[in-house]
């Protein structure tokens, strides 16, 4: 825990300077200036005071054990001074020391120096390159930003705010939100900035103020994590906790990767992988510092909301239908009042509009003291049909909110709703005031809709999240196959029988050694079938004529039974035949992909799309951390663009999704099962039937760095083996090889099955 | 024109009160408030002085003519005091009057007795239900808006900025963003509200404010408008005088819609027409009150950009990445500094990361006056490789602005680039107030990202716009078919004659009445041929086995012909033959579909897209008014999500786009040439070769309310036809019926031309 870390009781300033233009004058200003109450200690070789406070000659010289050092001494000094304080018994630094240039190799060797003295002395070292950290609850300055006293705040945040702490990696980003939050007149907890995270890092901060307990938002700025399956965790953690995590992070354009490449040490993660750990965690992405922002502080003083539905009610015909628009855009509902609720709202409102949401109440319902619209907030939450609720009026009029106060206050008060209100011309900082101090929010058009969807998603979120604990709590399953069983099957090349033992339907197959009893075979499982020699020796069966295809009755099979033995005999003289493989050819259906990829930070993800343009052009496939439920995999495959192909687009035949959304969940359970076996899995095409699903072809790639593998591992990498059952289109065999390049290789014949030729 | 409307010398306040809590004590109130230099003539019946104004008791009492009367009485009486206006010489009138609760039946009278008053005197009206009009310029307040005087401009906007106005149907709406950009210190011209619009609409005071010259960009609030080809012609006349037109379209949503319904006598338009004439224009479409404001503003304040590059120069390295991304996003370039130049940059720069964009320059490059900042702006311009410029730098601390001015100024009244500052955390007052008055602009993150989007898009569309305009200028090419004929060909069935007149190439096709010249027809064009009776009392072709597809050769030739005719005198026997049809069953290609729809409001638009898939699911078309440019058309084309698809994804054959493009400017030519004969046309599927393309199925509609045809429609109907030629997997006859539903049923089969299965 980094409790002494956040709260040191005694600071010792290194280098403390007389001059406050400079750093290492600035960061000890800042902790008097903010009446810092424990005991502060400049070090200075030169001084014996120091703005006003004793100074000492070294740290050694110091006349207490201090929690906590702030060090800027210049980068080649940094490693030493960190020593002398680890000697000194001091176990928590901050560097603020940027190192040379950004991207350098000196930058580099200043981090991993430092990193070496933590690991050694046990000291928890913060930076460098970073602008320290800010306690706000205990008022612990422990950072030379001057934005921490530039911003007053204007109005400060009635209500019951949670406190909100921001981790950021960037040290200007971190404190300009912070102002930013602080200005608004919202209360913080922590600031932590990070810097090059030689030793703590964001997910340490994050971690720390979850457990702590008590926290509201916790708004997080990140260019990369080193550890993304940890990040998961901590979301996990936070979600437990109803903490919850607005995630900006950056570096994902070519651009923006390229600086952050050079600013800091992380490589820029996989996008993919954050997304799809952000939807199953509930972490709310924010794509720039306005969402960023304005999610936190709706996280922070409003309630989740408890659906999709918002009312809006509007002095303004014209400001209604804009911001129906907008958030109809993100996804919001606008249910229309029934006729009952409408002739209660009319008798309330004269002026009022036709039936409809946005409800145009027209400017009259603001004159007097409000009540007018507290007699209609009244009916409409009576009526419950609203899940969040926005009125729209101008607070540009002095006093517009104190002469309300009467009608507003109490409803803001006694409400589970979320409220805001929007002002369709710039709010007067008196309004602003008002309408904080008893709780309530004001926010320009594309915050209020970006607020409302943030509360909305949460909302979302926390009722799947509770509602999964529950199964959650119950005992996980046991492996079928344990680790030993697996890793034996793929150095077999018993691939199938190891999706088979997860439940992966597979076309039926069967290795025979006669012609009668591959008869038997293919009355069993029904014609057409393939056949395909089983042989060590025979490597490109295709080219040899090892194969035939959409064999379709008993005379076709046994001249292709005597053909294939003969064409082997012919191309390979000395093969030894195992065996003839009968195959199942399967009946088209809706093709889709459906797979398991592991990032080198997040673990393994499963994938699922639909096959053809949708994978090839479109991208349109959607990944989530394994192992997934059935319903989470339904969630997926629903969130696909292509999903109505699935559901039987224009009377074509619906697909079988629970069958699909079983398969799906059987792979992710293999790969979350056994993640150090399997490094990727690929079921491209798996056909979706109007009843049940088959994988036709598949391909498994086992880990290289498992540990079941050598050192040496490209000695004793097992060959991967693709094993391609034939459609009735009939399909090229296909050989072993990467899976990366054919997983989105996906043939669009198929997709013809469900698509309708014009007619006429 | 309405130069008397927007600038009256003397104005007749009807009904003019003491009470200015009422709006009619307002509306003369702040024409006396704001200081309006023209006479004010009160109309009262009661009393003899208003508001210190001698009053008149009544309109024909007045001692002088007025030029405008202000209305603002119950709605039963509108209709009356216009007219005794009218007798009295007034030609202008603004009407307050909301007319009853939005939507009901009295408020559709008022609006039409005013207009039948407007159109039987001639009199200029503006609204019902509106809140009037601010000419800022001349300081005319015919307005009841109490936010013209509570926000007073927190600083004044320096530099070159061109003059804004605000045209909204909605008065809230209209009155509160000219509000927002008075508050932010910017110039206005005009605001002008037209509520109703029973005869003035905003298309009038835009056209008016383009003509008068002079004019900076036109805010535009629309929930819908009464004729979108004149929107399109205001548009055109706009782009031609260099006024941006900023759009702000609402009511697209659901619930949007019906509350705009509700509210207006407009039906909310189809925001396909709207977008196509946007694109076409350059009209900016802001999707919110945020993005109308900082369009707006950019496009006053601002160069348009020569390029999409952009350069960000960031104190902070983690703003600067975000930015990037967030930029990047909108599809805007940051060319990355060759080493020469970063070497240069580096000198100034000593703290500079490494060779990136943005370039982080770290916070010692505010210090002092900002030299170092000019230096590598000095640096930066010289080396020409960018179009824009934003400087991230945080503007929390007092005086930044100030104390850098001698660097920022005469770089900011020099550069012809658009430069924008960016704060991580809010700007105090007084830096903004200093950044404006030398002509800078500090905007939020989002809203720097839209405001450099805005101005590229815009940049962009300048440099098409001039380029074309050349050619515009040049005449216009005569059209290939008279009115006359294209009625004559169409009446008789001769839709293939006139699409190939317009140069749209269709199979190869021919009627013949012997089987000898049915096996010459098929050895010219080449088999594989379809066969199909011409009766005119064959209605059903298909069903009667009036049809062969798929026919290979001479021998199959003979016996089709027979059969085709035996089936048809067995089935009709006393049907006239004229002749038998021999088509060429076309070899598959990508399927695409090209069409012509025509919007009530817009006229004809070209519509073209991908089959399948793309049209059926992901909506995946192009629009565009008619006629369109070659190069026009490949644009469109090339807008097109599945465009790759066109180039020969992953090595599939590359469709002839230019082929495709000429068939679409063809078919535009068509609509454009005879708006008032064709309805609608449907080219589904065009086949795209590597070479060439061809529409194998056309359905054209002739216009019902065409003039040719007769006061009672229905009963002239010209009977649409749809010829339907055969691609070689045989498709069914199409039979006469409407397009709509057809058109996006467009068979997959044809993608399969262009993937690629996976091999082994």
């Amino acid at each position: 825990m980094l409790e002494t870390f956040l709260n040191p009781r005694s600071i010792a300033v290194i280098g403390a300077s007389q001059d406050v233009t400079k750093i290492r004058g600035r960061m000890l200003r800042i902790l008097i200036d903010s009446g810092y109450d424990g005991v502060l200690l400049p070090v200075n070789p030169s001084h014996a005071t120091v703005q006003g406070l004793a100074a000492y000659p070294s740290i050694s010289a110091l006349p207490q054990r201090a929690d906590m050092a702030l060090i800027a001494t210049p980068a080649e000094a940094v490693a030493d001074v960190l020593r002398e304080c680890a000697s000194a018994g001091i176990m928590n630094a901050v560097v603020y020391t940027a190192g040379a240039a950004h991207g350098t190799e000196a930058e580099r060797q200043l981090v991993s120096r430092m990193a070496a003295v933590a690991r050694e002395t046990g000291m928890r070292v913060l930076g460098p390159n970073c602008e320290g950290f800010f306690n706000v609850r205990d008022n612990v300055a422990g950072n030379f930003s001057p934005s921490i006293h530039l911003a007053a705040p204007q109005h400060r945040q009635g209500g019951s705010q949670r406190p909100i702490s921001v981790v950021s990696q960037s040290g200007a980003v971190g404190f300009g939100l912070f102002t930013q939050l602080k200005q608004q007149g919202l209360i913080c907890r922590h600031v932590v900035t990070t810097g090059n995270e030689a030793d703590l890092d964001c997910l340490d901060f994050v971690e720390h103020i979850v457990r702590e307990g008590g926290s509201g938002p916790i708004l997080m700025f990140v260019e990369g994590l080193k550890d993304g399956a940890r990040f998961a965790r901590i979301a996990q953690l936070a979600a437990d906790h109803e903490v919850p995590l607005v995630f900006c992070k950056v570096g994902n354009s070519v651009a923006g990767a390229r600086a952050a490449a050079s600013h800091t040490a992380h490589l820029t993660g996989a996008m993919t992988a954050y997304e799809a750990t952000f939807k199953r965690y509930g972490v709310i992405k924010a794509e720039d510092s306005d969402q960023a922002l304005t999610a936190t502080k709706a996280l922070a003083c409003l309630p989740p909301a408890r659906g999709n539905r918002v009312t809006v009610l509007s002095t303004s015909g014209g400001t209604g239908v804009w911001l129906a628009d907008v958030c109809s855009a993100m996804g919001l509902e606008f249910p229309v009042p029934d006729e009952a609720l409408h002739a209660r709202l009319a008798q309330a409102i004269p002026a009022i509009g036709g039936i409809a949401n946005p409800v145009d109440m027209s400017a009259s319902v603001i004159e007097g003291h409000g009540e007018v619209l507290a007699e209609a907030l009244r009916l409409m939450t009576e009526a419950d049909y609203m899940d969040a609720v926005v009125i729209a009026m101008s607070l540009a009029a002095k006093d517009r909110v104190q002469q309300m106060q009467p009608a507003l206050e109490p409803f803001l008060a006694s409400t589970s709703l979320p409220v805001i209100i929007h002002s369709q011309a710039y709010a007067t900082a008196d309004n602003l005031d008002a309408l904080a101090r008893m709780g309530g929010m004001a926010l320009g058009m594309r915050d209020t809709a970006f607020a409302l969807k943030t509360l909305c998603d949460y909302g979302a979120f926390r009722r799947r999240w509770d509602a999964q604990r529950t199964s959650r709590d119950q005992a996980t399953a046991v492996p079928p196959i344990s680790k030993e069983s697996c890793r034996e099957m793929l150095a077999q090349g018993r691939q199938a029988e190891l999706l088979r033992a997860y439940g992966i339907a597979l076309p039926p197959e069967t290795v025979v050694s006669s012609r009668e009893d591959a008869m038997r075979a293919a009355h069993a499982m029904g014609y057409p079938v393939a056949l395909k020699i089983v042989s060590a020796q025979v490597q490109h069966k295709t080219d040899v004529g090892a194969v035939a295809l959409d064999v379709k009755n008993d005379q076709e099979l046994a001249s292709a039974y005597d053909r294939v033995l003969a064409n082997v005999a012919r191309a390979v003289p000395d093969a030894g035949i195992q065996g003839m493989q009968i195959q199942k050819m399967m009946p088209p259906g809706l093709e889709m992909v459906v797979g398991i990829t592991r990032d080198p930070d997040f673990g393994h993800l499963l994938m699922v799309g639909l096959g053809g343009v949708f994978v090839e052009l479109l991208r349109d496939v959607a990944f989530s951390p394994v192992p997934v439920s059935a319903e989470q995999a339904q969630e997926l495959i629903r969130s696909l663009k292509g999903y109505p192909l699935l559901e039987g687009l224009r009377g074509g035949q619906p697909g079988d999704v629970q069958a699909l959304a079983a398969l799906a969940q059987g792979l992710s359970r293999l790969a979350a099962d056994h993640p150090d076996v399997i490094e990727e899995i690929d079921l491209n095409p798996v056909l979706v039937y109007e009843s049940g699903v088959c994988a036709v072809d598949y391909l498994l790639i086992p880990r290289r760095d498992g540990s079941s593998v050598s050192a040496d591992s490209t000695a004793v990498r097992i060959e991967s083996v693709s094993v391609q059952a034939m459609t009735e289109t009939g399909r090229a065999e296909s050989s072993p090889g990467p899976a990366k390049s054919a997983s989105v290789q996906a043939p669009l014949s198929r997709l013809e099955g469900c698509s309708h030729h014009r007619s006429g």
